[in-house]
């Protein structure tokens, strides 16, 4: 599965510059840019990791993370003025990341004889921790609570994954069948601007 | 200890509800919703776990959990308006939970062969963290630190079951005895609207 | 090498001050100040050992760690207009802190076979995480992030200690010079007011 690993890699990348965009914005240092890079890009695959005790965790057992995030970093400091054209290019890494990232998490999971319904906890947690980690360094309500069709996104491709899988699809098959339905949802919902219906406060009668 | 199985059931569905009436009114979306009432819920177990090596984790090990967070999710979006009326059942249903998850909490670090103090320490953990965590999620002073009288009634009660423990008392004696020092201090707290001393900032000569 | 242990007991102490000093300025109560000089103290060792995998955790496995903290605290509450004067004394106290816990979280860290990159950033999760949940809890955008020389004091430390191991110098040696250098660095940069350079958020064409 190199291909998968190459795009979980690219998503790797697309996470650590968002968190470096996030971490530049609220005036850190640059030890505290990394941190933040480092938590957005890892932090999601490495609560599941600790949450299902799979030692050793992500960014611990394979290097290249570390280094990507670093490059990431590096890549925001040296081409920040062209972030902002690149605009489309750097959306699309980061649904990649977020499809693949759910689908690698969620596979993580089975493969660890979890019952299919926290595996597919396990592949949104990785997908969506690292941003609320990030979210809660830099002292923001994750964003992920309030307006994000993320979580949706990775819902449906998750369990469109585990449906094939129940039916004994081919894995390749599912895998790239249920990224095109997060990705599919993730664009679709930034096109329509789409959102989950909110909890009002008044609807508690207070 | 099947009774003790239903208490920690009832103690999840209203630590999940609670959860659930904090995110509304941040105005987080469905997922949002979810979550928090989920950290609530299994946040402090979860964390006791991790901290203990206790695998599989609390909700990991036992689906009933989640199931009971999601029921607790949708009551109190189908009965939100009943809420609070019910205000005195929920807040004994609260209760119940914080003295059940101390002592289910303080067990399982003695089963783990941990000294009684660092068990104490797990049984408060279990009892309180939570709620931090649901606090730290929405970008709020964790509410424990500052006016809750919640962990002196879980240490009073979980020394009490240690004390009674020691002497070789009957497990089930114990927990109940231990259980109604809980409950008492929290209701009576309420009650006469007790507090702990809280530090000054100018004791610090500032 | 009990001479370690002592200042990693002396470290631990320093820290629980200065985690009860920020507590008590938030007006929490008892409790939370108690857990707000805990995490500060041992939080980065804790979170160390959950990543590594190193159970007993830090704290349970010693629990030395809590009686220093409880004792922390006490001394904060006695003596709290006296620590102000002893400002100086304090700062030593908690400079040697930060070199010990980030040579041993490194010693650690190799001693688990981690990749020597790992192993550092371990030894700097160490000295500096503990002030990062401390933050977290109480809700501050950590201060790590925005102003303080400690992680470049950690790293160039960490780097030094990992150089002459790479040379095979004596472990006591390579101890003592690593500790000087971190604690020059942190001394010196509070002697000229240095910090590391901020990202500003206008490079950014925003």
């Amino acid at each position: 599965m190199n291909i998968v690993y190459v795009l979980d890699i690219l998503g790797t990348f697309a996470f650590a510059i968002s968190g470096a965009l996030v971490a530049s914005k609220k005036q850190f240092d640059i030890f505290g840019v990394i941190i933040i890079a480092f938590v957005t890009a890892v932090g999601g695959g490495m609560l599941r990791d600790i949450l299902i005790n799979a030692h050793p965790i992500n960014w611990i057992g394979d290097l290249n993370y570390i280094w990507t995030i670093l490059i990431g970093v590096l890549c925001t400091f040296l081409f920040k003025s062209k972030i902002e054209p690149l605009r489309k290019t750097f959306f699309l890494f980061d649904t990649i990341g977020i499809a693949v990232f759910t689908l690698l998490g969620l596979q993580k999971g089975l493969s660890f004889n979890l019952h299919p319904f926290v595996a597919l906890i396990m592949g949104m947690v990785s997908a969506v921790f690292g941003g609320v980690i990030r979210d809660v360094l830099t002292s923001k309500v994750p964003l992920i609570f309030k307006k994000e069709i993320y979580a949706s996104a990775c819902l449906s491709g998750g369990l469109m994954y585990l449906i094939l899988n129940y039916f004994s699809i081919d894995t390749t098959i599912s895998f790239i069948i249920s990224s095109v339905v997060i990705i599919g949802i993730r664009v679709l919902a930034v096109l329509f601007e789409l959102e989950l219906p909110k909890v009002k406060d008044d609807i508690f009668g207070k």
